[in-house]
């Protein structure tokens, strides 16, 4: 069972590098390039003896405490088996 | 239009960070956690004025000289309208 968790700054809140990124991009000649906004994921493996509802509570724990800081990131998990 | 490039390390590659979270989870007690990988995403906002292949195309070269080391490293674009 693997769980994919991405963490991301909240829109409301900058994201510096993705600025960066986007004014590289924009210098390279990608003058069509918007906006750019970075984050993270993690794939998680886990195992597989576990009920499905004891790993989607286990993992949402761990994006809430662990990965994400909730005060200026947004998290979303997706499953895949 | 926008662009989610998902850049991540190749599955042969050691992923020490990935590692360093796992052994974390674990010590937390998340013993159930086997495997963590992590990687980046870049959401990319192009120009809707341009042809859907012109963004294709642009968003493959920018993600692959720009965005990932194709050496070490794998990446996959994903399209949102």
């Amino acid at each position: 069972m693997q769980a994919v968790v991405h963490v991301a700054f909240k829109k409301t809140v900058l994201d510096p590098q993705g600025r960066t990124i986007c004014s590289t991009l924009n210098n390279l000649g990608h003058k069509n390039v918007l906006d750019v906004r970075q984050g993270k994921f993690f794939e998680i493996e886990i195992d597989p003896d576990i009920s499905q509802e004891q790993a989607r509570e286990q993992i949402e724990k761990v994006a809430r405490e662990v990965l994400a800081n909730p005060v200026i990131e947004d998290y979303s998990i997706d499953w895949k088996d």
